[in-house]
């Protein structure tokens, strides 16, 4: 693996999961892998879990760390040529990348959906610009389209919570008061389609997600029928995705609010979410704290997939 | 030990101070107790002393340190149960601590009195939050009350300087232009008090500090009487903490700057203070540069508390 | 050597070269020499290069470090004597630069000119602040009138690259929308002239640097005659430093805007600049993107400069 963007990225699931099962039974066992190795960790959007659970991830490994926050806005790259350079843009991204590239061996970058070009973000123009020009393998810490290791967190956890092969997950939208880029819910069709499970998607009209993400899984936006027989409620906001509403916020029903009376048409399902989540909105108190939320489990497996990713990369590239 | 708050949780002074000299003669000689393990810190309020000293001694012990900087508000927590969060906080405290103590060993918070409600700043609500949610031993690196990191450093400071086994001790307020909290001082009270120091306190009226802080000690109103024979002068500043006037500047007489005149009346007193001090508002140019202060030693015992601390920590939860 | 703040720090250039390469080949060879010390990292100005590569170059070392951010102008630190601090100063440099001292090994400092007094400026005030009173060795990671660690790595990119013993180097200005120090462009003056390389300085009337700096280089207005058989061509903007302009942009003429066209007058000369650069005002896009561009290798030589720094100041304190 040299690059960590999205599932295919990581090859074969089954073997990944031994991996990461690997990983977390035995977290401090690959110290000389990541020895004198340098992660550079670069943030445009803010960041608890994936800040946390990466740099602790590149510690166990032996790794040395180094946390750049770059304010959103604050460091503007140039990235057209020809353009004379005498306003807010202080540096090219052709110089930039390439020499924060040449201080690190692992580069993990943070840039979200801006909702100003639908084709910009669904291009990943930044995180590509990095993998173009910075000469080093590249992880996505949450890109405009996906956020990997937050899915193959929530793939761990279902295999180590499921209780038939091939259980039913069902990604429900939820409301929330402000606009939510894509990233996450396109991210976790694309890992639940790259597996057996039986994988529905429910939403209310207009919330439709890209087909390519959507892929084979089951679009029903009947949400009682979706919740039907369920062994895992996924919630996730997003704004909308289709044109002319492009990141626009275009209802906040409560109705899809995930909550006990909609948990008990399931089979005893447990609760995700990839968290932070805004109680009573994505998910009640109730379903929250019950014992079928995994919402923590799920965040402390951020960890093995960090590790897990960063292994694989150092191994294969060093 | 299990987590770090007050004088009480570091048991035994004697054994404590013991424990410190060792730390303080052998930095390195303890960094098998730390490795592998992660340092969180966490700072809800700014730091220069605290940050550095504490992560020095994390380091020290071999251990992995994460810094995790929260401006103040931006990162609202809701903290009730049943509130639909629609609004500007975007994560609940039930699940956002937890994660955070998933990715470290030992967590340590700053978290000022924000002057806003009395009782929650007497109650530690943010610190008692992690000690209750986080599943890992919590370190004060001042709370709403208490500073214990800096007082079991002024112990250990007077205990080195002192010149006879029960030195008189003096703890002054002493004027500044905004409203502090009484962190510092009650902390102060807290840590004499456990010894069998002759402990005085000396301030105007109206500046009376907590009974529960105060406990044994002289409170002495004249400030003459108070600094006569004394062997330390121990300088702070800190607001009203009597209703109504619970976080107020109430006055700022400068009669109670710390300086030669008064430190004459003293037994050639040594001069302490936390720092970061204003001159010519709590001590004088003269008296801070002095060969009696202890300013500068002091401060760097803060790196043999943290360390005294985080070892005892780590030996006793690992 | 105790302090790294300008080219006669570092002793016999031919020997620091040579310190230099065996860095560059033997990133990890010497991890003992800064194992337990720690090197703390003060910006009071923003920082890419720097903050990555003298971050990476600790490590190499073995070093821990700790980056300090202060905000310019959050942290104002009284410097005289007598003044009562009842303002918005908090602490006087005489305590906050010994404690910060204490807590660490090696201190790096970034501080640039504020352009509010050039004898401030000029005399180094707060650098020197630090080598005064922190106790501990001090590297400038860009002050207020020089760049070393950006003018050793000049340097060694220089030997790595010149085709003949002494070359034909060209420092020239370039027009730049903003007032800039003149640090970059005085640092390197001085390792020029340390050098017996042939060093010629080419600039519109008004921008004259300080004599002190200029040296025995050859000043030449006439950029053409200046280009004329370069080997290397060193472009930097700098605001003005003679009264009654200084620290003032006085002209932008887009005529020294290093381009393909001059470039033809030189020996086949490799650009070079310190970056971050303004395409089309510094240098063409065509320039900079050509084979003759070093701004990449220059950049990735920051970190053997500081490296080499950090282990000799390591080798001569411990």
């Amino acid at each position: 693996m040299r690059n960590f963007t999205c599932v295919h990225d990581i090859g074969n699931l089954k073997s990944a999961l031994e991996k990461a099962t690997y990983v977390k039974e035995n977290p401090f066992a690959d110290q000389q892998i990541g020895k004198n190795k340098t992660l550079l960790m670069i943030f445009f959007n803010s960041s608890l879990r994936t800040r946390l659970s990466t740099q602790k991830a590149g510690f166990n490994l032996g790794m040395n760390v180094i946390v750049l926050d770059i304010n959103q806005g604050a460091w503007k790259l140039e990235t057209e040529r020809g353009v004379v350079m005498d306003g807010d843009k202080t540096e090219h991204i052709l110089e930039a990348i390439p020499v924060m590239g040449s201080y690190c061996d692992i580069i993990g970058v943070r840039s979200f959906a801006q909702f100003k070009s639908k084709e910009d973000d669904y291009n990943e123009v930044i995180l590509n610009q990095f993998i173009q020009y910075s000469g080093k393998p590249v992880i996505s810490m949450e890109a405009a389209t996906r956020h990997p290791l937050q899915s193959f967190a929530d793939l761990i956890t279902i295999e180590e919570y499921k209780k038939t092969p091939r259980p039913k997950v069902v990604l429900t939208w939820a409301p929330h008061p402000k606009p939510l880029p894509q990233a996450v819910a396109n991210s976790f069709c694309e890992w639940m389609n790259a597996t057996d499970y039986e994988f529905v998607i429910t939403h209310p009209e207009g919330y439709e997600l890209d087909e390519k993400f959507v892929g084979k899984a089951r679009v029903e936006y009947d949400k009682e029928k979706a919740y039907k027989d369920a062994d895992f409620i996924y919630a996730k906001n997003w704004s909308a995705y289709r044109d002319p509403n492009y990141g626009k916020v275009i209802n906040m029903d409560k109705s899809w609010t995930v909550d006990a009376r909609k948990m008990a048409l399931t089979n005893n399902a447990y609760f995700m979410h990839c968290l932070p989540v805004r109680r009573n909105m994505i998910v009640t108190d109730e379903v929250i704290e019950s014992p079928q939320s995994l919402v923590i489990p799920e965040a402390a497996n951020r960890m093995v997939s960090a590790q897990t990713v960063l292994k694989e990369i150092l191994k294969d590239n060093f």
